[in-house]
This record gives C-alpha cells, structure tokens and sequence, in this order.
C-alpha cells in the first residue's frame, strides 16, 4: 500500500471556498460561459475568445445525431427498462468507444505521425513532402486492412460539419498543419478513385491537433458533446414512450419542429 | 412485439443533412454557444439571453468540487485500474444519485408541494401564508426523520455558489415564487435554532422551478455541469498518478494555481 | 466528514490469508460449487443441498433469454462501438431494471404484503382468505392501472421456467407460502378472463420469499444470472460481427446447435 | 445501412420455448449447476465433471477480496450516493481493468506467445528450451519497465489462491504446457532474486490456457467470479450504513463470522 500525499491541481476545497484552477467559482459564475469553465478546468486556463468560439462550435457540432447512433439506442435500451436518467447515460456514455466518436483519438495520431514525418523528412519544405507522406500512410493502412480514423460516414457522404468546422479553423485562424495534413490525405484519397471524406470525428481531431489539446482528452470532447444529446433522448423515451418497449429504429419517424433557419447574425 | 411507428422529434438526419430541433447543425455552429444548444436540444427553442447566462451560471457552478466527492472517486477508482476514459466518466455518472447531486429533483418538488399549497390555501397572499406552510413541511419532514433536500453541506455552513446563483436569479428577473420559497424555508428553519443552509442543489432546484424546466430534466443538469470536472480527474489520475494505487482522499495535496481573481468585467 | 471506524462482515484480508464470511478461500477452492459459494457471500452460511439446488435451478433459468432483450441490446450496442468486455457488460447490468429483470424486488413485495393482510385477517385459516386478499389487490391494482409485477411476458403466454422452477420448489420442499400466493393470484386472475401468467421473475420472487432471501438481493440474482449470458453475446458480437454495425434484432437468425435433449439422469 | 441478416447461436427463443445452445432450459433446471451452464454457454457443451470441478474452483477463488479493491470501493462510492443495486455492481465492474482482475488476459498472451517461442525454436524438448524463453521474456519486459502480467500483489507476497488453483489443476488432470511455462516463469524471476511471485490472475491464466478457453473470454471469469462479491458489499453498504458517507477504506474493521474451517470432505 501506498501512504504518501498525493497531488491534485484542479479546485482546492476550503470550508465556504471553492477555488476551481485558483478561480473562486462564484467570481466565475455569471461572468464566463459553460464552455470557457470547460477549457479553464481541463487546460488550466480561460480559453481566449477565439478558441472559446472554436470549442463551442466542435462541441455544437456533435450534440447529437438523431436516435441511430449506438450510444443514443443503448440510452434509450436502458431508459425503457425504468432506468433511472443517470444509468441511462452511462449505458450510452459506455457505447462511445472506438468505431462510434472514440476514432478523434485515434486520428489525431495518425495527423501528428504524418507531422512528425513530415518534419523529420523535409523540415523546410513541409508542403512538398506531405503529400508523399499521405501517400505512404495510406498504402500502409491499406495493406494492413486498418479503418483510416476519422473518415467515412455511414449516412454522410460529405458531412457538413467537417465543412464549417474547416471554414471556422481558417476564420478564427486556428488551423494550421494539423488540418493542413488531413485535407492532404483527403486529397490523396480522392486520386486513388475512392469516395471517402472526412467526418466529424476527423474534422474535430485536426482542429484539436492544432489547438495542442493532449490526444488523451481527445474523446472527451465527443463525450462531452453528445451528453446533452443522450439527455434528450433519455428524457423523450421516459416521458413519451411506454416501458419495455421493443425499439426498432427503423421504425422512427421524425415529428419535430419543421426545418427553421438560424438567422441571428451577432457573431458575423 | 410493437411494430408500429413511433415519434421523436429531436433530430433529424437525412444523408448530408442534420438538424437539430430543425435548424441545421451547421448553421448554429460558430454562432450559438454550447448553453444555448443544450437550451435547444433540451426544451427545443434556443434560450434567450438572460436565460443563457442563467444556464451558464448553473453550469459552471457544479463542474467540480474537488477530489472528495463519491463521483469523483468512482472515476479515479475506475481510472487507476486501467479503465479508458468513458469507463471511468460513467462509474462517475453512476454515483451521482439522490444523496450527491440528485437532490435537484427532490428539492425542485418539495418546492412544487409547497407552492401548490399555498395557491390552494390563500391564492391571493401567497406570501403571509407561505411561512405556515413553510413550517408545516419541516414538521412532517422532521416527523419522519426524511432529510430535507437542498439543505446542508458536508463542507460548507453557507455555500458560496447559493448566493451567488440567487443573485443572478434576481438580477436577471427569473428569480420568483420558487426562489421565494426555498428563502422562506431557510428562514423557517433558521427560526428553529438550526444551522442548515440551502446548498447549491437546493438553489439549483429553485431556479430550475422558476425557470419551468421540467423535475425529470433536474438532475441531468448536474450531470452535465459535472461531466468536464470528471473529465479533468480521470485524466490527471492517468497521466500523473501509477496505476493500481491505494487511492486515500484524506491524503491529497492542491498543488495548483494560486488564488487569483477573475478580472474581467465584460458582463457587468 | 465521518471519521469513525465502519464495520464490514463479509471477508477478512490478511497477508497470504483470504477468509470468505470465515473460512479460508483456498478450503473452499475444489469443494464448493459457484453457486455454494454465492449462497455463502450472500447470506453467511453455506446452503443445504436442497437450497443449493434450487439456487442453481433460479440461476439457470435466467442465464439467457437470446438476443432481443434490451439488456442483451445494450450490452451489444456497446461491444459493436469497440467496447471491451467489461464496459459491454456494464451497458447491460444497466438495463436491467423494473421493467426487465427487475420486477422480483416488486412482486416478491407484493407476495409479502399480501401474506402479511393474510394473516393479520385470518390468522388460522389462511387458504380460505387468500383468494379475497388476492381480489382485493388485483383490483387496486387495475383501479391504478399498474403493473402487477411478475406476470407476462411479451414472448411467452406459458413460461416453461415458470412451471419447472413451481415443480423443483415442491419437490424440494422449498415451496410454501410465498408460492401459495402467487399462484392464488393467478387463479384470480384466470377468473376475470384474463390471460396474464406467471413469468419467470414472478416465479423466482415466490421462491425467494419461500427462501427467507430479502428483497433488497433479489434482483440481483436476475443479474448475477443473466451476466454469463451477456458475455456470450458480448464475445459473439466481439468474434463474428462487423464494427459498427447496424443491430436489427428482428433481422438475426438462428444457427446453433439443433435441438437436442439433456439425458444425463444424475439428479433423479 | 447494413439490411441483412445476421446470425447467433447462443439462444433460440420461440413461444413457450427457450433453448441454450439447443437445450430446453427448463430440462437443464435442477439437473446441471449454474458453473455447468456458464460452460454451456459460453462453449457450447456442457463441460464435463472435472472440468466443471475447475471451473467452480476459479470462480469461487475470485469471488471476492473485502473491501479494498477499487472495483468493491467504486461499487460502494455508487451506493453510498443511494444508486440502486445495477448501477452500483456496473460502477465495480467499469473498475475491473488491466490492472485489477484484468491482467489474465494478457497473461494468457504472454504464456501463449512463450509456448508458441518454445515450439518454434525447439520442437521436441520444450523443458529444456522453456527455461531461456522465460529468461528472455522477462528480460525484454524488464527492458521496457513493463509489468509482468500475473506477477505480484500488494498485500499477498504468497497468494494462497495461486498454490491451490495449481494444486487443482494438477490433480484434475488439466494442468499442461501452460502451468508448467508460468512456473518456469516465477522460478527464472526466483533466480534473480526477486521475490515476485505468480497471483490468482496468473494462475488463472494458466489454467485457462490449459482449458483452450479464448484470451477474449479471460477477463470475464474474473467479473462473473467478483459480481456476487460486489452483491454482497453493495447490499452491506446500503442496509448497514448511512447514505453518503466519507469512505474511508483504512478505518474498515471485520466483525463476520471468526475463524472456522471447511470439513466437508465430500469432493476428496
């Protein structure tokens, strides 16, 4: 057994204080959103405006996707048992995993591997080389028969997700040579014939890599993201549809608001 | 088995196409901020202003508290086996229940309860009436040895997010008869000789009842504000702390940022 | 904070010394059945044959049901998104609640309360009353529109289970009141008219109140039960099925091992 | 989307019949144990008596080890909070990982890829080759600062689990090539003078290996062995003490049954 101290950075507890990263909490609240307290507690610091507008557009981006995601069916598995709502979103927490939000991780390895290369290769001239390197990465996926993480979509053949996060990383002027590589390898892709573009998990790691977010916190964000999606789902099947009920997907049909269009322009 | 079809009217997703509560994804994203989608997905119209920084404000207000809590815990305890990231994030979830964090909706009815009585008893001057009931509840709670929920703290005699939540509540002018009600409670029982103060469950709760959010949302909206500080623990217990370690609370250290002050005054 | 010592009565841990409720684990290691054992975790003592067997019989009975139930869903939404083993499981044990698996905390309340009416009324005779007690209860019961907690099922109208777990309870001696009563119930309800039999929770919950087990364990022997069969279907999934895959229970198919009869005659 | 059909062959449900691997269950109850239909369900046969004798044996040796482990602490941080039964064993079971009850599956990898070594380099005489093997196995882990998988315990320095699986598997005819490469194993380490010695993961794994059971299965004998374990700690949590208690492993104190021995001899 191991008795020493230990140590944690994130928020120190006093009687009546609370100090989240040496903020008192009640200083923050009123004063910064949900989104700049997400980046302060997982980097240590308030995001500034631009990265604040970046992160709440990934975390937008994937709020939710409807009832056929795995994660969202395995919520509404849980709920239709008489799941309290917190068990219903670990059920769905649990089904994020590698092949459904959990690729961003491993895509951004892969983007930061190409980097790498790319550097040691031809550290002037990175422009030049990256396409040779794309090149190689995707023979080597090839002949391994591996799933190239963070493109492919099962229902979106050109997500428009990936689109504005890319026009929002140019605009805010994040992006850099993560997104850079990925476009390239997109690219690469496209002249071997085959037809498959970047999704969202994919969009979302490029922009990270960018925004020098550790790879370990990478899923996190889809996490995060999606929670208040599975709420919403949870909540609809508790309150609208009766208990032990045989979900069959398929037979979903979509009775919500009618398409609207967002036309508030304060940030543009 | 049913096969008949059946409604959601959450999200709609056609190949290339998503939207969220009919608006498409792509257009909220770069323009509206995580809050206001989760307003959005949650009640269906995205929140105005007022109700925004209302969110937010709750939001921030519970998104960690520290090493100690039973969620917490689970997440470490979870993390230093071995468990990846969303593991850990739902044997977090799954501890938060009606003695952590789940007192929301208890509070949020107790809250109803007594508001009900007093439009019955005395529609016109609910407020000299409110104390009667007021007393009459604690009674009954004290008769049954039920704990009152939204009341005491294990750390705090008089927690700081509470009055902080309530002054927003009043500034912004969603603060009524809920907020009111839980006041009068305090006072009733303050009247008693007792120490026990609203705790920021019990602040949570009533703004939850003024702002018409529905009780069996209430503790989905701690999840949520809580979720990024488990993200935070679980990934400094990864990345900091050996697996597999005898995790004692009582001996941790804060060794992060020094207090400091939140200067910026952008919202007052 | 609470710093007192806490009691615990279930296994003693010293170095290179496991005691299980007092006896050491390598003793019981080669003696013990699983089952013994889990009757000896749970309650203290080691059950008699009879007991054991009975116990195995209620194990046995729910250690699958196939690929439709949610619980089996969740378990293998998770494990088709790249889970591993344990989180898979984790999405099934959480949806198993009241309405799936979890019914037996419910109707074995519902036996004990009305053996307790029973012999509160009529102490000495009561067959006679029990018929009343059981039309009195199935009235409220349909006044309140409420589920009566162990009867029918959405795929069996005559649950082999059911009669096989009836029938080894008699033969064994176990079978007493509590099977009394549900089976009274039925009858009662045969005589509106109404087809709603006995499933396997309402037959478990009989047994179990005839066992002295207390009902804050009993869904826990659904679960215990039912784990073996999810890591099949979680291996399943794992070994023979896509990533990613679209699960549409109505679409699977069975191609096992052909009917076949269990001849070993070794407990009869 | 993915239309056609798919296959299982695990459970075959029809009206009024429920077959496990071409089994009637109802013919199954009260004829094999529940340790029988575990090996029925996960195999596909019904294992035979010795081998069901070994299977008992590892299931009961797991079943539990106080209150220590993060995955029975975990499972009580969810009870303390008021989580129903389910969520709290999810909570312990989402605690079961790579280095807690999770290192059988990479031991089995480990003495699986010394077997394959052995047979390789030297076909006909394994003993004497499967003394170098292990020499560089351990050296190439020493090289790498990984930890030997089956290695080791904090509080057991001879694990008393470890001697009697081995003296089981002996005895029952099942210990092979793989108990006799773990040995080698532990003696080489012997040799260097390290004291670290083979735990109940790594007996385990051996005699998994020797039983032809897939690494993909290992880790699920660990969490179908500790669910009753969690049962019995989570129902002691909730029925002996208070809702949301400060946890403090260190202050536990064992008052169960005392000291007693096991003198049924009916196995031996």
């Amino acid at each position: 057994m191991n008795d020493s101290t230990w140590s944690t950075s994130i928020t120190q507890i006093k009687p009546n204080e609370i100090r989240i990263r040496g903020f008192r909490v009640e200083e923050l609240m009123g004063k910064i959103t949900f989104t700049e307290a997400i980046g302060l507690i997982l980097t240590g610091e308030i995001p500034d405006e631009k990265v604040t507008r970046m992160l709440d557009a990934i975390l937008v981006s994937s709020i939710d996707h409807g009832v056929t995601p795995p994660s969202t069916q395995a919520a509404r598995d849980s709920a239709t048992t008489g799941a309290p709502m917190n068990a219903s979103l670990a059920a769905g927490i649990l089904s994020i995993n590698r092949y459904h939000g959990g690729a961003i991780a491993d895509c951004m390895e892969m983007i930061q591997d190409s980097l790498c290369r790319c550097s040691e290769d031809n550290p002037k001239s990175c422009n030049s080389s990256s396409v040779e390197i794309a090149r190689e990465l995707i023979i080597s996926y090839q002949a391994s028969k591996k799933r190239l993480p963070g493109f492919g979509h099962r229902v979106h053949s050109k997500d428009p997700r990936t689109t504005r996060l890319f026009m929002l990383a140019e605009e805010l002027g994040i992006a850099q040579n993560g997104v850079a590589m990925i476009k390239t390898l997109q690219n690469v892709i496209g002249d071997t014939g085959k037809e498959l573009t970047i999704n969202v998990d994919g969009a979302i790691a490029a922009v990270l890599v960018d925004m020098g977010i550790p790879n370990d916190l990478a899923n996190a964000f889809f996490i995060m993201a999606r929670l208040p999606g599975l709420v919403a789902h949870v909540y609809e099947e508790q309150t609208t549809q009766p208990p032990m009920r045989d979900i069959d997907v398929k037979l979903h049909r979509y009775n919500g608001p009618e398409d609207r269009n967002y036309t508030d322009e304060k940030h543009e």
